[in-house]
């Protein structure tokens, strides 16, 4: 059977993704806890009823997911002064957590007497993300206390929905318990916690439950019962939380239901429902799925958290399932549609992650109170009212390194290409493998083993796949090695044109730009304006220069522009300019002032 | 000096436009009437205070526009059911008005003590729109009653505004009293109303006054005095309605800053801010004109009101200048965003003319309260809640033939092109001049005079124009033609493709085509779904087909699309299957169900 590598058997010890862990733990993590500070989230835990700060129904999760990535960064490497941060908020939840176990910041202070009646409050979604605080310090500290209040809590939240059925609604209004539950199990080796997740993702979508009144009750996937979704609906982070707890429980239960239903779901938003940065979420209303081919660059939601989640949500089916195409995914998330979320400074972050900024648009409408486009915002902010998505990317970045690996008793499965180290278990023996690479500034991987022998199971990249010249299984290439055997893989990175389904309608007539697994964008500012008359030219190659700001090369290509006319209206023509274009990568886009920026380009010669 | 043509004095004899004409003498009129008469707007005229509907603020103005269009009709031919019907209406209106001469349905009914209170309720301009039926009856009939009554409330305004100036507010919220009070000095020739249309035009812009809280000032024109005002703003149809105004009075007041100020605007919308289909207005918030090159086609604005409004405005820069460029923008408006707005069958209506229809999204998102795009509607419907366009396509239609011809002392100026007869004094000579013709079904034009002789100026039409071998002046070719003489131009009509400016970001990549003065679509009734993709070919030789409903040929072109594939992104590739495109006028779009469609399309070998 298939299983994780945890992060913590892997270490990052170079290279790209080390330079954005480095600067999690130098800049984001303080600067979050800063902004937390700063709202009154951090002090929110003391539970002051007389405070004039009132905690909103989420902020036990903000500074839970914040604890979380302090948790993964403190096993890795000790940091008194963050550890007692930590500390002290537990001291606050175990003082103010109820006798019966009952833990929550805003029905500890503004509605005492509203426990469980409301289940769009995120009660059990913030329950979740304390519980998935908890594992993780316990699992880095090896101190149990934080998990043992949250035991207790998770025992009166089975109490109350599943023994005593005395809540007025059954199942979140926002997933993500279901998953933690099963980590609680894991770590406890209790079972229970188990059947709780299973409780939660059997009842779901079998009743009618405490509807919102601005959506149906597919907004919170509870439309079906979960065997029976096979099409991603609704509000995009909640749908891949509730599917990565869905493929949780397939795997452990081996439910084949469950597991076919978590296929389909993720292949309707393979083929119909991602952008080509990995994210999803197409509308801002409900921040959700809508119908296939919908992919607005312009007004895309593309939250950050639904990036994360959906890393969540294909990591859990490789285990299920071992298909490279899982692990093609991540990749495209991690370095487009998760990475663009945080600043090149470590310290903003977008919420949302649009695949075009037009800024004129944003003043086009000089009503406050309507608006005839929704757009995202054009610059990342340091907190958000709703800031769900900074403390993600503050436990997301440090636990990278448990996405690289998967393994069996005998094989290892390679899965993402990253400078590294890790000491695992394989047939008995202890090996250390050994990851050296510039991955994605250029294509070549070695991979060695020293203390044993094993199988590596290495991921060709869906973009490599169809020029590899070797034997593929589920996308992997398999090669044994002996004790000090060392491999050596190199993918073509040239820059290549990507075009969508021709029933992507917002992207007809207009290719992307990719460089391995990197989706590239041009901006105004190396540009000028009116980026959407720019036209590649097909087939010219493109030059590379190192960028040290990027860490991997800008792109120049030759490009045409039509020239400037008087006309609003002419005959078509073929009058134009040659010029050059330039690309960086999407995920750094907005880092040089407002901008316009594409990735969806015109071509010439075609 | 250049004077108008009276429709009066022109017949529209058959032909493309004498077949809109009858439909809607013999269907439209009534249709409205009806729907009038359902919603109660018809019976408000008794201004009965017991009754359980109220009129709104703009009832007044909508039927003033219907009893207008009647006028029209009755002085072509008597209809004494029609008549009728407006002498009991203008019974009402003389039973209701106030022995000081005020005459208003919702302030007399509703709000008694409200009168001239708030700026925004339309009352001046129901009381234009009142004025401007009472002239066109009086012109029609002889009949003084309802333009004495008329007088008499401008009388009244007069005093208020200008005299007494115990109002609340200056000038009107919504502009049409400036262009009827100008028609009301020509009919009566009373130059205090056209003092008075100057004293509303000279005053606006020059004081705060009563701003709706959701928009700027310049949402009404109020930014600027008005000869500094040089770029179109804010609510499309009062911008149009008030630079008509300012054009009127700079004609009649030799008044160069203003029509300075007229050019400009007129450039402005021209070279920045109309479609190709001659729709103005690109957003929905405010139905308003926004920033340069931003016309959406999906959401655009694109009032059928606002398409009448600009004909106005260009009708009366043609007296002005005398310049071709005028009559091309009325022909385009025509043929393509006016007669959109009209059904084939007569009856119902587009309040706003989209470009592009994708029904998938109107759809997308599931909520009552939020909307991500504010999409036009697909289907002509048979009334508005606010349904000023129905009637004033009414209105229009009929009194059409004085945009074909002005003249001066020697002169007939030939601007527009319709099967017809008219019988004009010129050089003191009583000429009659017939045009034979089937434009736009052919580029074919005979054009003969007959009782004297005359000098005509026939516009070159602007795609007609670089190609023309003779000697044009301000886009107008001249012929001196003796009693009896005739003259046939042949224009060529072969479709084109037509590409925007590159700074309209929205058309980048794409074509419209356009045969003459006919702007064509594609419906996926005709092409299937998807029409973004579509790839017509350059070079490739349009074939037309008759179509007896439209009026016009149907275009068939040979195209591409990509073929159908599974994968949601993949290495830009030629495969792809050869089609024929089928294209319709896109005045007739809508009219056989809700389909997608679209104006700008993709063009295979650039």
């Amino acid at each position: 059977m298939i299983q994780r590598v945890d992060y913590s058997k892997v270490s990052i010890t170079g290279g790209f993704w080390r330079q954005k862990q480095d600067l999690v733990r130098d800049v984001t993590v303080q600067a979050v806890y800063d902004r937390f500070k700063d709202t009154g989230r951090i002090d929110a835990f003391r539970c002051d009823i007389n405070s004039e700060i009132k905690p909103h129904i989420f902020w036990d999760s903000d500074v839970a997911k914040w604890m979380e990535g302090v948790a993964y960064l403190l096993r890795e490497q000790p940091d008194d002064a963050l550890q007692a941060t930590v500390e002290a908020l537990i001291d606050c939840i175990e003082e103010n957590q109820g006798e019966d176990g009952y833990f929550n910041l805003y029905y500890t202070v503004v509605e005492p007497e509203g426990r469980y009646t409301n289940r769009d409050c995120h009660e059990l979604y913030c329950a979740g993300h304390l519980m998935e605080a908890a594992v993780a310090y316990y699992e880095a500290t090896g101190k149990r206390r934080f998990l043992d209040l949250m035991c207790k809590y998770a025992d009166y939240i089975e109490r109350r929905f599943k023994i005593d059925r005395d809540t007025a609604f059954v199942t979140p209004g926002h997933e993500e318990i279901e998953l933690a539950l099963v980590r609680l199990y894991e770590a406890t080796g209790e079972r229970r916690y188990l059947e709780l997740s299973r409780f939660f993702v059997d009842e779901r979508g079998t009743r009618a439950e405490g509807l919102t009144d601005w959506s149906e009750s597919r907004y919170h996937q509870s439309h079906l019962p979960a065997r029976e979704q096979f099409t991603a609906e609704g509000h995009a982070v909640r749908a891949v939380y509730f599917y990565s707890a869905m493929a949780d429980l397939a795997l452990r239960l081996q439910d084949e239901a469950l597991k076919t239903a978590c296929e389909r779901l993720f292949e309707d938003i393979i083929r119909h429902k991602m952008y080509v940065t990995g994210g999803v979420g197409s509308s801002f209303v409900g921040e959700a799925f809508t119908m296939p081919y919908d992919l607005p660059n312009l007004i895309s939601y593309t939250e950050s958290c639904a990036a994360i989640g959906l890393v969540f949500f294909a990591q859990r089916m490789l285990l299920l399932t071992n298909d490279a195409k899982y692990a093609d995914v991540i990749e495209r998330i991690l370095y487009n549609g998760f990475l663009s979320a945080l600043s090149l400074d470590g310290k903003a972050f977008f919420y949302c992650n649009p695949l075009e900024i037009i800024p004129a648009l944003h003043t086009r409408d000089r009503s406050a109170k309507q608006k005839s486009l929704t757009l995202p915002q054009m610059q990342r902010q340091e907190v958000f009212e709703c800031s769900c998505c900074p403390p993600n990317i503050v436990r997301f970045v440090p636990s990278l390194s448990g996405l690289i690996y998967t393994q069996d008793e005998t094989s290892l499965y390679v899965h993402q290409f990253m400078e590294s180290r890790a000491t695992l278990s394989i047939g008995g023996q202890s090996v250390t493998v050994e990851q050296k690479t510039n991955y994605p500034t250029d294509g070549r991987v070695s991979i060695g083993v020293t203390g044993g022998a094993a199988t590596l199971r290495v991921r060709i990249p869906a973009y490599a796949r169809a020029t590899y010249e070797g034997k593929l299984e589920n996308g992997y290439a398999t090669f044994h090695l002996m004790d000090g055997d060392e491999i050596t893989l190199t993918f073509d990175l040239t820059p290549r044109l990507t075009e969508a389904n021709p029933n992507v309608f917002f992207d007809a007539g207009r290719c992307a730009v990719e460089r391995g697994p990197v989706v590239y964008c041009m901006e105004a500012v190396d540009n000028g304006a009116n980026l959407r008359d720019i036209r590649l030219c097909r087939g010219a190659a493109f030059e590379e220069a190192w960028s040290e700001t990027y860490g991997l090369p800008i792109l120049s290509v030759a490009a045409f522009r039509r020239k400037a006319s008087k006309d609003l209206y002419a005959p078509i023509s073929d009058e134009r300019e040659a010029i050059t274009a330039h690309l960086i990568p999407y995920y750094a886009f907005a880092n040089r002032g407002i901008s316009e920026m594409q990735v969806w380009h015109l071509v010439e010669g075609r």
